[in-house]
């Protein structure tokens, strides 16, 4: 974190802008490696050119900071107080006050935290800083890539265990059940978004809920899930076909498979990212699907389980070493069904590495 | 909606505010019917004097809120498309852009978002909106009180399953699992909060996190969880023994219920919400235990688990038929454990009724 801290304070410096407000959990959890879901109450990090960093959190968790060796000063206040009183107090001994500009995140701060925060900065102007934070936070250290290994485990392990559960008649709100189930037993809290298990025609969109649809024979089975472990999180997509399978199934299946191999493929360091997208799509095109295939091929994955970068066929940056990301063609067809294979993927020195492992070849179930 | 709509655009002639913008799904849900999580695209909903309503959603949403009944414009955007271009033409056709006051959700809302409102309506000063919408909100119609009713039935049946999933060396995490698994299997997609299982001593602590503690002869288990239905939410705490009980924890545990069932009592049009904090923290203090009972009283309850009003002893407004809220006094002893008894309550002609039913006598398991 102290590097991080740094690496922060030198691009102030450099762009000559006196402090850096931090409002978002991610962020603020990035910089301080402190996690806590706030609710209502102001949790935020300032950071200076070379003043000592100021971390504010409600009352109760100060303890909690202190025991996660969180080096600075951290600011309490209770319910009954106003936080931004005791911010001016703190912020006063810094002789920051006459800032001239001042950066936060202008697409999470809300309208009533921004006049308090201007407020003690009277004279600053304000910029955003969720470009500068997308920079540092979309490469990943040795730590990170650690958690996000074991976090598509688990996801993979999700995968099996609804897989399993299939059964003739189940319905796709009892085989998410299980699964969910599963993996809360060996301790995982939180999922990282909602858990799709979509059956049949079901899976042919690609925003899906999953119901009471029980599973028949001849359905697509489209598993979408991720865990959140130690603040990273996972996301994995597969689907299978229950007992038989049709002509189309198959060529659909094998055409997303295709497309997803493509684009690992084309997943190494220095390569442009928008070509991972143009590489899946020019595959599913060229069978004929082009149409139904209406989404960016995968997004960022770390803190967030959508995240910068956006993969997505216009982003001109290129691949680099420690990125993590989600590629994840489909082709939902309202009728058939629908078919998303998505990978949890790291860019390695010598290419990349699939961090969720769960077979790809189509599997016929039962 | 219609009326809810009404009522807004009367209090808009009223307060001489020219237009309402709305952009948390919880307050556009209430006035639209129409629940979604847009994630990081914008949603929102603008209300006018006299002009006709106009709600903004992503593209692919518009043909749900079309078929959820919406009578009025309804404008979707593309991804690549700037949205608030696209709602200065709708606006524009209004005649509302000389707007001289506009109002919005100030805690809500943010930076980058009040901007581009602003840049709308460039004359206007701007004030909050909350008040308005928490007065609107806090009296519940019939088909609210309805679903608020089943969801309070699947928190019951939440605590039923966790009570017989009791059994000697069983973990916190797996109770918690078996939980929401069984409620899953009811077709219960979403918990209202993070669910709560807490033994022994972690009881003890009001915002224990459940984990792999094993469950123990004389411990108290704390259960305290809750569910969203259909846009509602719930939100029951009940705490059991498990095999045998010391005299401490049953002074304890008849302690909170004495509270509990005293703030109940006073729960009726007219009365004070400040006194059903005070009633209950009194009795606690007569008791000998008022250091303990570190929180307030409760919360309202609808929308979101935790809305207005705040049950606190400060809160001077008086009880209304149709209100919903929770009543949850609780004892956190570090050593012997904790207690805390939660019922959801409805504002009746007569009195009140718990909507929340599961038995509160103190029960030992096993």
């Amino acid at each position: 974190m102290q590097k991080r801290l740094e690496e922060l304070s030198s691009w102030l410096k450099e762009q000559e802008t006196d402090v850096a407000f931090l409002n978002s959990t991610e962020n603020v959890f990035y910089l301080t490696g402190f996690h806590t879901d706030p609710h209502e109450r102001l949790m935020g990090l300032f950071v200076f050119q070379d003043a000592e960093p100021l971390f504010v959190v409600p009352g109760m968790e100060v303890g909690q900071v202190k025991d996660s060796g969180w080096p600075y000063e951290v600011l309490g206040y209770a319910d009954h107080e106003n936080p931004w009183e005791l911010i001016k107090a703190s912020i006063d001994q810094r002789s920051v006050s006459n800032a001239n500009l001042i950066a936060f995140e202008e697409e999470v701060l809300t309208y009533s935290r921004s006049k308090a925060l201007q407020a003690l900065f009277q004279k600053a102007k304000v910029r955003p800083i969720e470009e500068k934070l997308n920079e540092m936070r979309v490469v990943k250290d040795e730590d990170e890539i650690a958690i996000i290994r074991r976090a598509a485990e688990f996801a993979d392990y999700g995968v099996k265990v609804g897989v399993e559960a299939l059964q003739e008649g189940i319905t796709e709100m009892e085989v998410l059940a299980k699964i969910e189930y599963e993996l809360k037993k060996k301790g995982i809290r939180e999922m990282s978004f909602s858990t799709m298990v979509l059956f049949g025609e079901k899976s042919g969109h690609p925003h899906g809920n999953p119901g009471d649809r029980k599973l028949q024979k001849g359905d697509f089975v489209l598993f979408d899930l991720g865990v959140v472990l130690d603040g990273y999180t996972s996301d994995i997509t597969r689907t299978v076909v229950y007992k038989e399978v049709s002509d189309e199934q198959k060529e659909i299946y094998t055409t997303v498979l295709s497309a997803q191999l493509a684009s690992l493929e084309a997943s190494k360091p220095g390569n442009r990212i928008g070509d991972l997208d143009q590489i899946a799509r020019d595959t599913i095109t060229n069978a004929g699907y082009g149409d139904l295939f209406p989404h960016r091929i995968g997004h960022g994955l770390g803190i967030n389980v959508h995240e910068f970068p956006s993969m997505s066929h216009l982003n001109n940056d290129l691949l680099k070493v420690g990125m993590t990301y989600t590629i994840e063609p489909g082709i939902y067809d309202p009728n058939v069904g629908g078919v998303r294979i998505e990978d949890d993927v790291l860019i390695t020195e010598n290419g990349h590495e699939t961090l969720t492992k769960y077979p790809k070849e189509l599997q016929i179930i039962g």
